[in-house]
């Protein structure tokens, strides 16, 4: 037997395609970057973070309980804060108990969330269902820790139930269904497609799951990543799974601070039931033994102090009319046969081309778009490796979250001109 | 089989003690506690952070860039500050290979290195190689991987290297030398006993670990968790692993600013050779695809501006003051039969019962101290699960960090008087 140097976690885990994504961007500075899931930077908090901060290091009491260890579940006014604010979105007047602090750990970012969840979760072998497409730092978690992805398919309302049915009787059928351990949502104007779950799917999704779990011996979980939730700038608010009956006993929510507020600062948070809770607590322990307590204060104080929601507002109030820039962009450059859903929220378009045209990184489109000094997220990146579906390869993720609103019209005509190039040659 | 809702590693880790010792202390709040790893809270630099701040936050330049993403591997500047600063504690003049910022990850404090170090190298049943006793958040680690440890004893000067040889022969006879991944050492004054391994000792266990790789089947590096070594309040300094010719093939060096800077900010930094530093990287990618980058450009700004070395003089002044009291109340208080090293660093003290007095958790010594209100780390919590010997159960690691130099007396005082009772009883 050969020897290996590293782990079979260290061998599994690839490049992800965001160091890529980077790489190529910082080779041409001159790039119009549509890939980057990057937030504005005119937007950033930069005075109310100055304030918040100067407030909280200004006495040497609040100064120094933000420079020391705090505890390894999270500062507990954080969370307090965090478990009111997801019972307002949900339009919650009672502390039901699936908003109880108890049951959130604060993490950095809701990435590591993710992972702590995945390792708590799945062994090698085991089985996750994802959106086909989804997020694709997820699926990169899953295949390092030798976890199968299953892809359910969208549709303009979320996750298509039959289909989720039929991928479930299919791993009942084969016996392996003990294997599956969670479904993933991205549910909120989704990473990378821009849909939003309704709320009724999220509640027959779940409910789905639980008559699946005898057969499956455990609790099959459903993960709502509800990262992108905050940045609403039309259309209703559709309430979290946090918020249907019994869920706080297979819902596992994942949010963070990075999007709405500050990438920088790196804060996000998990509500989730026993056992997993006590699981991901002891691995957060090992990781870190608690996040960062001056960025936890930071953000308790803009959430208790109401500047959280005050720049929100300017945020989703700058997104939107990015959004709308994009929206026009598209429908001015690219030709007919593309096509896109328009998001209510988020910082992404999903741009459909005709399948004959292919998008992937190797592409020739791909290729000469780069020539133009344009980048977008080739749309196979964001396909899970299933054996059971060949990766489409025709779509692109584009954002409009961290360019600037000329860079949006100029990319989107460039990308427009060299697509309509292909479709009348080919 | 049994289905499990929890993965293997999620049903391995284990509660750290660290979070029972921190329940007792808050249960507890007259509680002297000499058990905590905390710095000292007086000692925390809160007007210099929030001069620092200000000063990053105070143009939108700097404000912008400090709360936008920054790559997976950290701030350039912070690596290339922290490569400058090790070269300057290791008495290098030249930008040697070993210390190049391409070989660094920034890390959330050192333990997020220490797990992504061991997720990259070590599978379960695999072996590491650790000091007896080490620092028990590492031994966690190693738990919840279903890594076996394997003690090695210490001397005064650092580790046994005897015993060293004795292990690694005792390992490639019973032909499990191919399983042992890497030695951890902590270094510098040392978590638990405050001791500190000689330079000389160093080179040689590296040495060491080299003439064995050929049976082994692949490298078996030497991981130098250096976290308390800027904490040094007297003798002289000790050059690092680093600076051994070779030592970057081999060598895995992790560092915080978290000890010698602020606990709440969690900064460490690792450098490593490939493939272990691609391996790292990418899993830091699906951990948090980076560490906030407004706590990186803090510390950069600390140490570019000198702030960062006049706390620190600060600071190993304090605790070489505080190290003092708790000598002097020991001399006072303690009964002879108590041994203990004088560290010249760090924040720990370890003292030495006679063997038939047990200190664990569940001994009638501990449950006494307790009831007297002074907190100590049981000695057994801080030896791993090493099939091969039996875990001491009379030793104690009393901290100077956290508590003040009145408590410390006081908790001394206390606890010499609870033992002596102990000793004219049995």
């Amino acid at each position: 037997m050969k020897a290996h140097i590293l782990s079979e976690l260290g061998r599994r885990t690839e490049a992800p395609p965001i160091s890529w994504l980077m790489a190529t961007t910082l080779a041409r500075p001159q790039l119009i970057s549509l890939a980057a899931g990057f937030t504005d930077n005119e937007s950033l908090p930069v005075k109310d973070v100055r304030r918040l901060l100067g407030e909280i290091l200004c006495s040497p009491a609040t100064g120094q309980a933000a420079l020391q260890y705090g505890t390894t579940a999270g500062d507990p006014a954080l969370r307090a804060l965090t478990a009111r604010h997801l019972q307002s979105l949900d339009g919650q007047p009672e502390a039901g108990r699936a908003y109880s602090p108890d049951r959130m750990i604060i993490s950095n970012g809701s990435q590591q969330m993710l992972y702590m969840v995945t390792e708590a979760l799945c062994d090698p072998g085991d089985i996750v269902l994802v959106e086909d497409p989804s997020y694709f730092v997820y699926l990169g978690i899953l295949q390092s820790h030798g976890v199968q992805a299953r892809g359910v398919p969208m549709e303009k309302d979320g996750l298509d139930l039959a289909r989720l049915e039929a991928v479930l009787k299919d791993l009942k059928r084969s016996g392996e269904l003990r294997r599956v351990k969670l479904l993933y949502l991205v549910s909120y104007y989704q990473n990378p497609t821009g849909l939003t779950t309704s709320f009724a799917k999220k509640a027959k999704a779940l409910k789905l799951l639980r008559e699946y779990e005898r057969a499956a011996g455990h609790p099959i979980y459903l993960v709502e990543d509800a990262a992108y939730r905050e940045l609403r700038f039309q259309g209703e608010g559709v309430k979290s799974t946090l918020s249907i009956k019994g869920a706080q006993e297979r819902v596992i929510y994942a949010g963070t601070y990075s999007k709405p507020f500050a990438t920088g600062a790196r804060v996000g948070f998990g509500l989730m039931p026993e056992p997993v809770l006590t699981a991901v607590l002891r691995i957060k322990g090992n990781h870190d033994f608690g996040s960062s307590n001056l960025l936890q204060q930071l953000l308790a104080r803009s959430l208790s102090t109401g500047r959280y929601e005050k720049h929100l507002a300017e945020l989703r109030a700058r997104y939107g009319r990015k959004a709308q820039v994009m929206r026009k962009a598209l429908l001015e450059h690219f030709p007919p046969g593309v096509e896109w859903w328009e998001p209510d929220g988020g910082l992404y378009f999903w741009a459909r081309l005709p399948e004959r045209l292919a998008s992937g990184p190797k592409s020739k489109l791909f290729q000469k778009v780069l020539a133009s000094d344009v980048l977008y997220v080739p749309g196979e990146l964001c396909y899970a490796h299933d054996p059971t579906r060949r990766k489409p390869n025709h779509e692109m993720r584009l954002s409009f979250g961290g360019a600037t609103e000329a860079n949006v019209r100029e990319g989107i005509a460039r990308l427009g001109a060299v697509i309509r190039g292909f479709l009348q040659s080919c």
